[in-house]
């Protein structure tokens, strides 16, 4: 069995030492005092460790059951909802005007981190609610606010977003689910919506259901698209259940991972459904969540590297075998720990450098959005919108990818389903393809966001490390370990964009090396991250903190991520340099 | 329901075109011609797609049942077996005396290609009898060979190998397992083994487990372990049935994949056993089937890819998704297919050049491990021993992620069961750990091979390299796209070696390095599989060779190589280079 600890002072550390939130002029950080997050941190902490954590495994195995029409959540999941519903994380950074607590959007991440690290599909319900009651916030009229708001921030009703259909999944102007007007100004939903999640389950006593569907007669493609609200019981006006609406889950998909999560066929059949926002308006009122939704799946995947990686540690330092090079370590036992060996530290060290890396970029991000939203800062809201497809694509490949280094420290214990470490890797797959595949995600970094504001988004961007690396110019503790290698990498990340613009009229130039690009761009935020938190540690130690060794190791690792993963920017600039011929050349039949 | 096609053509492409195996001087080669490997191909071929292909999922959902005592293969497995058994594939390789067909080894492999892409855990119950039937041939007596080999190479005896334990994977000198010397000449063999393949079953009437074991008294660690023979059924001197052995299967493993493969705890309990080899050589005899063994999982790892890409690919051709960025390309439909988007081209293509260099390559292997055997090569001998542990490693490592990517080109379909890929990352991710880890590959690699007669036998493959080089310097169609490039990833490995060199008195210097090593390495060697393959095709369509359209994707596929993926050897001299010092820094107690 896997084991979770929360890492508490590592995101205390991220949060204080190098944020320094309360310094921030972001309403509602100056309370967020280390004692506050500490406190905060630690109950999530409990609750992750000791609840949620035990049930990764159960429903792993159990799954969901799909009985006459009702989905059964695995053993043990009602009960620790109803947990965590009683200690309010619902509403966590939910609107006070309908029950949240109104806490910053970071603490929603941070809290979020820890969730997720500990029972990814558990976590799953949560999250879909939490999308949904910032779309009803963001575009619901004042009335649907009011009547739906209260109990989803409460828990007691859950919410959903239902895109896919059969026959469009990126693509969303393929939709076809109908949303014909009725004489009472609501709308009746008629379709089929495939891998809806927490589509049906048992863990609340209502689902709201956020359906995008095309009313008659309206524009072609995605132009013609709204959104609606579809409860599962419709609700009367007072807030009482009603009666049953026409909707039910037709199925539940079998699918690599994610099993405590119910993946639904969703049938509307003439389901009442209520207009949010404007008419035809569906997609912008989903681009606005967007960014929220995608930087929630970049920490999902660094999450699971998260836990994977402690696991493999643990096992690393217990697992004796062989002798170390320079001789035996541990001489009074039958073998060494296989920790001392070049190569399990390596793979270790590759492990700890990302997550940690991960860690403060996810919180910097989630920094952004509570500027651009609690200061209306134009200028942090288009920086986020340019990194949330790096944040997205570049954590859950990465995240990914460390869960399976992790399986390996684990040599053949790792491929068993007794030690869990496959599981995380089975879970963590789906964050690089659902909301928006990671294809989908480059595509919109290079086709849209580099392009934002006429291109001055990124140019800010490059400004930002421009001054991170003229402010420490003199800081010769930092400069060979980490200004040299982080200029050098935003340099191949310049020469990128600048081949871009070179080959406009080539559309497929920048879209053959997109891919790339996201990863050498990840990379050289993951860089920029280390260097602020390097510079932070040192700061510590010389203003005479006395966790040493803490600060020590967060150096070190830095160096790690310098020296051993930042160079892959190099090799990401010689793919998208190559071109697009290689790429674009074989007919479609030929390959 | 994922499909499979033989990539016969490609094959015989390899074999005739590139190696022209007719034209060698390897005893038995001179036989291979065109028709003949075609036919042979052909008949596996059918074997894999309409056998054993439509019980792969079958096999995975199915897994093995152990019912008292008795392990069941899933539905359709013993029928499949009983097939592969008539047709005679047990011994294509196997010394005629005993009643195999003699064929090169090289056949074996590439026939095995075409199995393990149809049903890989299928496979391994072939491919564990085919190591034992090796180890028996090598190190048994003349009584051994005449008294176990015929039925095994009839099939219908199987074999095994039994080496971990509890406390001992990768560290063979913790074994606990002990044989003790009976009067009769025969050993009590009592002890627990772990992770066995294939350890039970109902395909055979026997089982002739190989078992490494301790004789008390013996040397201290590796160097008192022998290697025996413990029937699952005692056979009597004539090869009839005796008395049922007392070895039992005490338990199956639930894995991450492979289900259709038995992997059982196997108790010993007394059991009799009978020395193969020389006592307390067990460990030598183990050694000699290993490149076998490495080889056989490198070509899972592949073969898994292959697999992978053609399921992508048919996707891609087939799935209708936005537009060209370019304009239309199928307007008369509602989208276009995906594979007009140069992203999942990026995608695909990274895929056929892995698979198709990969494919050359252990096939390259397997005409050196003929040319040791048959010409009792040693040059030979010591070259493919270098080459093993790149064999494995980098081929299982790309391998398992050709699987990912191949996943990626399916979007949510890929995380679903139906589709099939998700069972190709799962079953594709064994192939790095067992047989093995991975890193112990690199160890092996840094530790032992490069030092091989002295560093005699890195120096001839350098040279290889350079004599390929120079015998081509005056082929301009060559020059930019293959040569160049191949020259410069040689230098990157050659200027890793030379870092090594230096630092020999530091071996964390060269072990902090070696899994990069590794990966350069091969990515050196699949540069000049492509180097020779688009030579070949090259000199096909000059000499006027009709199919002028799998010459020139071949030659683009290996373009493609080159520019996107060769450049990996920079980044991972970079990391070699950046030494052991952030690797080894930290105390196994901070991380």
């Amino acid at each position: 069995m896997p084991s979770y600890s929360a890492p508490t002072r590592d995101m205390q550390f991220i949060l204080h030492d190098v944020m320094n939130i309360t310094a921030s002029d972001i309403p509602g950080y100056g309370e967020l005092n280390r004692d506050f997050t500490g406190a905060i941190l630690d109950e999530a902490g409990k609750l992750a460790e000791n609840v949620l954590a035990p049930l990764n495994a159960v429903g792993d195995r159990q799954g969901c059951r799909l009985e006459n029409g009702v989905v059964r959540t695995p053993d043990g999941f009602k009960a620790a909802y109803g947990k965590m519903r009683a200690a309010g994380w619902m509403g966590l950074d939910a609107n006070p005007d309908y029950g949240g607590q109104g806490m910053p959007y970071l603490l929603h991440i941070a809290t979020g981190e820890i969730f997720v690290s500990a029972n990814m599909a558990f976590n799953m319900y949560l999250g879909l609610t939490h999308g949904a009651i910032a779309a009803i916030h963001t575009h619901g009229s004042d009335a649907q606010k009011a009547l739906y708001l209260p109990p989803m921030i409460e828990g007691s009703w859950s919410g959903t977003m239902n895109l896919t259909e059969p026959q469009c999944g990126t693509d969303l102007g393929l939709i076809r689910t109908k949303a014909e007007p009725k004489e009472d100004g609501s709308y009746k939903i008629s379709g089929q919506k495939i891998w809806i999640s927490a589509g049906e389950h048992d863990l609340t006593d209502n689902i709201i259901h956020l359906v995008l569907a095309k009313i008659p007669g309206g524009p072609e493609g995605v132009k013609g698209i709204s959104l609606f609200i579809v409860p599962k019981v419709l609700v009367n006006d007072d807030g009482s259940p009603g009666a049953r609406n026409t909707l039910s889950c037709g199925g539940l998909e079998q699918k690599m991972g994610i099993h405590g999560n119910a993946t639904c066929v969703m049938n509307y059949d003439g389901a009442t459904g209520y207009l949010v926002g404007e008419m035809h308006k569906g997609m912008r009122a989903m681009f606005t969540m967007m960014n929220e939704a995608r930087l929630g799946v970049g920490l999902q995947g660094y999450a699971q590297g998260v836990v994977a990686y402690q696991n493999a540690l643990t096992f690393a330092q217990d697992r004796l075998q062989g002798r170390a090079v320079t001789g035996a370590e541990a001489p009074g036992k039958p073998a060494d720990p296989i920790i001392v060996h070049p190569d399990v530290r390596r793979n270790l060290m590759d492990q700890k450098a990302f997550v940690e890396g991960a860690r403060a970029f996810a919180f910097w991000g989630a920094s952004l959005i509570d500027r651009a939203r609690r200061s209306d800062d134009a200028e942090a809201d288009a920086l986020i919108s340019l990194l949330i497809p790096v944040l997205k694509g570049f954590l859950t490949d990465k995240g990914f990818e460390t869960t399976v280094l992790a399986q390996q420290t684990l040599g053949g214990s790792g491929f068993t389903r007794d030690w869990g470490l496959e599981q995380f890797v089975r879970d963590a797959r789906i964050t690089m393809i659902y909301e928006g595949t990671n294809g989908i995600q480059s595509l919109d970094l290079v086709g849209r966001k580099l392009g934002l504001n006429g291109g001055k988004t990124v140019m800010g961007f490059f400004d930002l490390l421009k001054t991170f690396l003229r402010e420490n110019e003199d800081n010769t503790a930092l400069k060979t370990g980490f200004l040299d290698p982080l200029k050098a990498a935003s340099k191949d990340l310049q020469s990128a964009a600048i081949y871009f613009m070179q080959n406009l009229k080539n559309p497929n130039a920048a879209l053959s090396g997109s891919y790339d690009f996201m990863h050498l761009f990840g990379h050289v935020c993951l860089g920029l991250m280390w260097a602020r938190m390097a510079r932070a540690s040192m700061a510590a130690l010389a203003a005479g903190d006395t966790d040493i060794a803490f600060h020590e190791t967060k150096i070190a690792t830095g160096r790690h991520y310098m020296a051993r993963l930042l160079p892959a920017t190099g090799l990401h600039l010689a793919r998208i340099t190559s071109g697009p011929q290689t790429v674009m050349e074989l007919e479609a039949a030929n390959f």
